[in-house]
């Protein structure tokens, strides 16, 4: 038997530590430690010396996760010492709350901002707050935030106005700063083409990709993925930039230069909505509703006897 | 809260009543009284006066939850005053059982046989078996064992061998006889043109069902509704002949004959993996798995937490 909540978010903090398995576990175990939080994936890197850690929950249990979390990750991970490709300014360097089910946006950036305040005040770190969270325009972008990384936001933090954080003191211990927001589920997903061309990858990253003129919720890049040539894309909002209509532009493109798609790739994990949305477009099933779908007409049906 | 069981199946039981609520209602109550059974939609047709009830259920749950309510409907039904434009044979007409998640087809066909022996020795009802469950290939087809319905096999039943039942006597009481079997889950999925002209549906209809040369797990036929051609089908094996499939036929013959489809339509329900078979394949998302769903994902979590 099985028990899903009916007011979700998804939360994927971002720990600068990939090597050392007892601070990861320690970390996760802090997450682990508080009741209708669940953890669904951790992957660590050892080249960006970081891991990311996905899980679910409700949202005051989430929000005490992550607020647990951060401080285990402030105890064990000291920035001085920290080394790795990835960008980053501290020992838990990226909280974004995602709505997934019974919450709005509105409701998740509110956890992020309490979050940062319980974290500035009583941890004595600094919070930037991003995304949808953010308290100004230049913070909607967490490359921003991130420049210089640890190394020069140390300073930075000081005497650029710029860089006062949200929540916290304008001083970074060992633990750096945090930058905790509110985003949508965000998918990546890949797209294979039948050459091994990269040139042919990189003109239709350009062509799809926001900041290039292509649709508005699509990052992108054209790489070579054994031997062929791959479009690798960020979907940051499936329900205003739907993946098919993503597929069906790259596909329009890919056919400009003769080619076609071989096949598709979804790294990790998709919201059940995305997957249907994409169902009901090609089938072009109007008036199609989530009830429809047995296990959810289910879960209402089980909803509805409590 | 929800709770889903790991082990379910789906139980479409028609009943001859579709007129007095008073009945329907005490059939459904019976049903409702055995816990781990869900009603999920509950039909009923006042010119066919007939019924018909969709539930799932633990196995054990579900085959409980058939036998009172045959018993039930046996007690509030009486065929010889029954009049109603759908063919059938009995009070509780058929019962098929559908396997759904952590049930084999042979397990479905198990408890069709369990239950039909309960009803035909404690009941006294003939009981037929069908489909998965059939004991002989000429039942089969539900159709074969309904001809000349309960007026016609009530002497049929004493001297045709051929009509001699699975299980219970050789005779008909006011309750008629059962049909009970095991199936695949069935969609039912309309597909309508840009044409007010029938006999391009009909010649689609035609082209991709079953009986006539077309797709293993079709049926269909072509029909005018609300001035508009449609291929109304019912799709009986979507993993063997999956709607993406027909779609995409039916979308060829269309255009054999200068037309389109303007849209589809799902009447009731769906299983969540006939919407991510459509979305893998159009997508053409190799590898795709479903624990890559977050939803799914996160209740193996939750059971593996058990």
């Amino acid at each position: 038997m099985s028990r899903i909540p009916d007011r979700l978010v998804e939360c994927v903090p971002n720990f600068s530590e990939g090597r050392r398995q007892e601070v990861i576990d320690q970390i996760v175990e802090a997450i682990r430690s508080v009741p209708q939080v669940w953890i669904l994936d951790v992957e660590s890197d050892w080249d960006h010396n970081r891991s990311v850690v996905t899980c679910v929950g409700e949202p005051e249990a989430a929000l005490e996760a992550m607020y647990r979390a951060i401080a285990k990750a402030a105890e064990l991970i000291n920035l001085e010492e920290h080394r790795g490709e990835h960008p980053r300014i501290g020992a838990t360097d990226v909280v974004p709350f995602v709505p997934l089910r019974g919450v709005t946006m509105e409701e998740a950036v509110e956890l992020a901002r309490r979050l940062g305040q319980r974290v500035g005040e009583e941890l004595g770190i600094p919070v930037y707050l991003y995304e949808a969270a953010a308290t100004r325009p230049d913070r909607e972008n967490l490359a921003n935030i991130r420049r210089g990384e640890y190394e020069g936001l140390k300073e930075a933090i000081k005497t650029d106005p710029d860089r006062e954080p949200d929540f916290g003191p304008r001083e970074l211990g060992p633990a750096g700063a945090t930058v905790i927001g509110a985003r949508e589920f965000l998918i990546a997903f890949n797209v294979y083409l039948n050459t091994d061309d990269v040139k042919i990858a990189k003109r239709i990253a350009r062509a799809v990709r926001h900041s290039s003129g292509g649709l508005r919720y699509v990052k992108a890049l054209g790489m070579l993925v054994g031997g062929q040539a791959q479009v690798s894309m960020n979907l940051t909002n499936f329900k205003k930039t739907p993946i098919f209509r993503v597929v069906e532009l790259i596909r329009r493109e890919a056919a400009r230069y003769g080619c076609t798609i071989t096949h598709t790739e979804l790294v990790g994990l998709t919201p059940l909505k995305a997957m249907l949305d994409v169902a009901q477009w090609y089938l072009q099933l109007d008036g199609f509703n989530e009830s429809q779908v047995l296990e959810r007409r289910l879960e209402e049906v089980l909803q509805n006897e409590e």
